[in-house]
């Protein structure tokens, strides 16, 4: 990783100048698996909405528009890793969804503020933004093996078209529970979980400070109805009664690449 | 149902190309009794308010654009059961519902978007989406014989000009009961309800996890005044106590076909 | 009463027509005394905000939109009760309320859409709307003689400028209180109400189902200054305890004519 | 105070006609002191924001708008008391606010009526409306001869330039209090509000009915820090645990005339 | 500090005339050290997004703009101390943060006034404004010479580009502990804070009275992770289950000039 200070200067160069040339100087491209895996990594989820003025541009300048979305999108892809889900039709939240990870929230930050300043981006209204980071397990350690054996079954191969993204804030109570007890409630939620580590894959962001809620939690899979037999799971468990806030909003949405979601608002 | 991957391929060409002979190709029609009767079918409700604009349009554009939701709704008929509601008057939520069914959710999206991509959708704001599905009864098979019974009390025949959209959420308490004590609190309900299982069709979807609650309840009815009584039944047991979110909205609108509804919006 | 068969056609030629001739064939039409005092009505209270659009219209066109508001009422008038409220200056949540009366709700809203689908209805913005039904006193016929007496206290005569609409939702512990005990409560806030029976109208609606609401509470005074003690008096007995939600909106506004409300609004 | 129905009939001819004329024939003007000093007066807060259009519009218009709203001021001075705020910069609720008092809420209203049929007011956005009335000191008779002294300091002399409205809203257990223990915790909060006096004043309204809450609280103040330690002072008495809702909004603005503050707006 | 009186009499002129020239002759220019660690330090923290509109402006005037919010900030620096924030794509509640320090509220509404009145500012949409005051500290005199002493820890020296601002509301029963109670709490809260203060800068405003919460919290910071944990040490402390409000909104963004943000707005 960088020296920090030189990341400042380079996000104040960034968006001073909003120069290209800027990021292909960088010695490394952003490692895309190490940054959906490695803990201390900056995630941001920003959801949007297209303004009904985008639908009266003609098909020229939208087409014009898409092309300068996937070149600033190339230009930061060498320092973050971008992932774009399709929300129209599923949710009144959002139309789209922008996953975003870095090393660093001011990478995070670059892009959108780039995105956000193409003609498309213009047009698009900001409905929601939720930050988190990634850490290490935190109760794993202390569970049992065959727990821990368990919670390495490995997801099932192939496509996982839906991802749901909800955001969770635990209450007070929570917080002030021992370890021990807060491990104890976390075995129960974890063995609630395990039958379904093979059609439902998870990730777990951490937010306290960083919004209004204590986690992001994300989820991948290919059958709907698993996830929600998950859910039912989860609430089924006594963990589930200091969850002050789950989902407000739930974000229910399919995989796209960022072409395929243009080529939809480009028609 | 055809594999998985076929679907997903097939929503991403959709989604892509927006092509209407792709679905022409597909061998067989969407059984519509079927899909509204099945365990494991997803259901969206997507309900919208037509803006401001839509009314300064010229007669002639509207009916152009009214000819062209018909031809999305031809074209998606193949896959899904779509339904629609005319909201407006009685809801300041949204003026119209459209309540989809199919064997996997990414259809319904894929409908979704196309109609939003038309001239007409492009001036729906969508207000609410509620994402849910079917599951064969949870508690039903665990009645007495009679309750049964009275379960299969047929509906009266005629027209159910009413419909009511009622999403709910259950307390943390509800799930944490077990299964007897679930069971004897729904049997109360269901004692409370079966007087008026001849006037007021009822359906329910879960939604744990893909949406901000826990059930959508979808009711039809001649009689309002039966309906309000039911609820009101369905108040006055201990069930109820366990009601963390009772509607929020609560979408009243009426049975109308996609025709009729276009008709109001053109005129 | 006709037929539902009839009434159900009849509001789909209405919905898909338009057409004003239709309800010149009625045979009767409809009895507003009847209406306003009969149980088994359907209420419909919708409150609009005018769009800041309107005002840039030119007077001889807004005269023209006004104009067509009145034909719409004229129209309607066979089959409904309407009322009229100024609300524009006393609250934030609309301008206009209007209360539509009819023994079906299909009338309200064939009514609604057709005052939402003139070029004035084009500009309003529907805020809220509350569903209700009337129906025959719950608890009066178990109270004692002197409290059924006091009830028939007359409302002294003479115009009653103000109106108060307030939505309440009690909790769910109050739906679970066995008929006495809830009587019992009810007989304690009647007692508290009965000294502002002459100087303040009530008129009460059951939402259950309906709408997110229990009630839908109506009030018609001259002495706002009694009302506010009427409702504090409310508030001092022990089914207030059992009030979830009163008000949110509260709507307070002032009795106006259809005419003289397009008056403020075409000046 | 005019007959009832005299004020009735002059309000429906101010909205119908909008006569600047019929004022004037008024024998008696508005006594500002009273108004701002008796009970049972009438009072409205009107807070706008004003819409972006108002800001293209060229100075010469805004010019004449602000003319417009003058002459409405000086034909209803005669029959209400108009103040006005600038929350501008201090609150994202508003811009400005007007509070008005008056004998009935009649005036209140075809005033504000007035006002928002301006050019200016077709750009102001009404997003709070606090309707309450005043009333004689509930407590004070009740307290000690030692309070009620002390709540005799009169306020300093001097402009006093910060305003607050905090609306409040008491919990169902503060109603179900006995006079006498009611009285007990307001005399306990009126000793901890003496030492701010001298350089809080403070007026309060009642609203149970006329608005979403039960009171609203209005302050002047030089010293905001004064004003600070006064509420922080009242958080900590038992009565403060009765407060359901405390502000939501809290407005925070400057006294200034009318004059200064269309200046800020055609500047 | 100058009279109170010659003060509210200049900002009366201010308003009302916009003149420049006028703050030209005040005798001293802002103290910005001191006004960013005085205690009786009044601030306002506006929040604001642009509207779609601006970006549509041409490059030519967007410039033109960006010089008049220059200017304006000159003027006004001499009474106050303004530090500017980039929350575009980290927060959907805004783009741009505006902190104000001065000795008076009057000067914050001033200058926040004129930048609202640029046409820059006729495209800001003020989405929240925080208010609040400095004061010595409340709890530290009494807590234990060792927790005094840690408090010292000098912050490490360095740019901190995170900023995060937290509003927070405490509930009824902390005002209502005593004292002694309230430094225990206070004493645990900063025990758990102690490890952090080298890395998190953290400033407190005090609110009551003045907005609708009672705290803004304000840190800086180079280590989000720390930070993080520093929230999470700060969720397990037995005070933290007082918080009524914690957030709502988080506001998370970076440390950036006004240049550098006008620069984002303008490319």
């Amino acid at each position: 990783m960088k020296s920090r200070t030189m990341i400042i200067r380079t996000l104040s160069i960034v968006l001073a100048l909003g120069s290209v040339t800027l990021y292909v100087q960088q010695p490394h491209a952003a490692d895309r698996e190490k940054l959906l895996s490695d803990p201390g990594i900056y995630a941001t989820f920003a959801a949007f909405k297209l303004d009904p003025e985008w639908w009266k541009l003609d098909k020229g300048v939208r087409d014009t528009a898409a092309a300068a979305v996937k070149e600033v999108v190339r230009k930061h892809n060498e320092q973050i890793a971008i992932d774009t889900y399709l929300l129209r039709g599923l949710s009144e939240y959002a139309d789209v969804l922008i996953r975003v990870h870095a090393t660093d929230m001011l990478y995070n930050q670059a892009f959108l503020v780039d995105l956000m300043g193409t003609t498309f981006g213009a047009h698009l209204m900001n409905t929601s933004t939720f930050n988190g980071m990634t850490k290490k397990a935190n109760y794993v350690p202390n569970f049992p093996d065959e727990t821990k054996a368990a919670l390495k079954t490995p997801v099932d191969p192939g496509a996982k078209p839906y991802i749901i993204v909800i955001p969770i804030r635990k209450d007070a109570a929570w917080w002030l529970l021992n370890p021990e007890a807060r491990t104890r409630l976390m075995k129960e939620h974890t063995d609630a979980a395990i039958p379904y580590l093979k059609t439902v894959k998870r990730k777990l962001y951490h937010s306290n400070g960083l919004d209004d809620f204590d986690f992001i939690t994300y989820f991948e899979t290919d059958h709907l109805a698993d996830f929600n037999n998950l859910i039912l799971a989860l609430q089924q468990v006594k963990e589930n009664q200091h969850n002050r806030r789950f989902g407000n909003p739930t974000l229910l949405g399919t995989v796209h690449s960022l072409d395929e979601i243009l080529e939809v608002f480009t028609r």
